[in-house]
């Protein structure tokens, strides 16, 4: 059963792999703008890219329900649901910045139980789930594994966006950040892969959606890490997440996110 | 005389890949600070990248002075300087992230003649001056322009920290910012390789040295792009720079940078 999901999931990855690097850096990439105020863009690709995913589950995978972030929401039988982001960071793969990637979650009603990070251009996919923990790139294969025992003054913090969300979010995310050794802004989906991969230790963001969060999740609890939401809570359903290397360093950095 | 020069560059850049790579993402890696306050990080990995490039130098080229950031500078009698950052992001370098890379310029009098910006994980380097301009990666060689014709309301801009240098300097940032339609951060000297490929319009930083710049000016320079410092003179001392595809956005940005 596991063998069999893993399988599709792959299948999946690989056709994303296809479709974002037709366009990734191509002239022909020409995005538009989804957002009613500011800019929200999208682009053939992000499109193409769920299409194709989609595609492979309705052969495969009928009855599973599918829930992708541009094509909404598909009711399946099983009790499973493929979360799917066919571009996470539509932004950085626009600058031609390699930040970006496929996110392939699996969930059952309590949430993520695998994922994949897959990052195309850098043919590095991060696996995590159903007994899996494991980088696949260019050079072979190697096991993801947090950092453990590095303290909040440490630590290297990441996040995409150096506002992190309203102002209330900002001002929590600044009273971990000024602890922090080193904060990097910027990685997306990719920033939760390093983390996985033990390289950093915190990822603090506000305003996600499902789809960006379901594969992290299930990648980053593989590893050894822990996500929750900023209560500490179940974080599957977007908004608030906060991934952490070891159990230590998130209880410390969810104190401080909570000190107001 | 310039396929001469290119090839020792090519030499150095190969020799710093293979350095650097022996400890990019390896937990032998263990940073020191050289900051008196706050965090400056060096690796062992810095050291022997230019200690690698610095001995081929010293074979090839023993009358061609050196500027490089780990070991300083070293003086020659030809007129011309190696101005060597064997890791130019080491922030990045330290978190796993790909955005860090090697920068190699080539310096007369009057400036950078020739630079390349190698991302070795990637593997890809980004060439320019001498009668060339080209990326020569994975999967072949491409040549290297800008993107032309992009207004600031279009126009994708990039820089490094979010703080961008002090104050007045973070003031003047935002006045581009404000008017840009995407920022994005933390991608050290990646940033001008994307906007010599014509993936992003501008770059715009702050608090910059001589080796941090010289390689990035003349590989941006050779692709059709304009650099100056916020004033619209010479960039190759340091300090603050402005990167961009074209000189009408060049000059569409230094009015915003100089408008306080």
């Amino acid at each position: 059963m596991a063998a069999r999901l893993t399988a599709v999931a792959h299948d999946l990855a690989d056709a994303a792999r296809i479709e974002t690097l037709k366009l990734f850096r191509s002239p022909d990439l020409r995005p538009d703008n989804k957002a009613a105020a500011g800019f929200d863009p999208v682009t053939a690709a992000d499109r193409a890219s769920e299409r194709a995913m989609r595609e492979i589950l309705a052969r495969q995978r009928p009855e599973d329900a599918i829930l992708g972030e541009e094509f909404g929401a598909t009711p399946g039988q099983s009790g499973l649901t493929w979360v799917l982001d066919p571009i996470d960071g539509t932004r950085a793969f626009m600058a031609g910045a390699p930040s970006w990637g496929v996110l392939i979650g699996l969930g059952d009603a309590d949430g993520p139980i695998y994922g994949i990070i897959d990052q195309p251009h850098l043919e590095e996919r991060f696996e995590g789930g159903l007994g899996i923990a494991r980088m696949i790139g260019r050079h072979g294969t190697v096991p993801l594994a947090t950092r453990r025992g590095v303290s909040l003054t440490e630590a290297t913090l990441m996040t995409t966006y150096p506002e992190v969300g309203d102002g209330t979010e900002h001002a929590a995310f600044r009273r971990v950040a000024d602890r922090a050794r080193l904060v990097r802004y910027g990685l997306d989906c990719y920033a939760y892969a390093l983390l996985a991969a033990g390289h950093v230790d915190l990822v603090i963001e506000a305003g996600l959606q499902a789809y960006d969060v379901a594969a992290p999740i299930a990648v980053v609890r593989a590893a050894g890490g822990v996500v929750s939401d900023w209560r500490g809570g179940p974080a599957h359903g977007g908004g608030r997440i906060i991934a952490a290397g070891s159990a230590e360093l998130h209880a410390a950095a969810l104190e401080l996110l909570n000190a107001a």
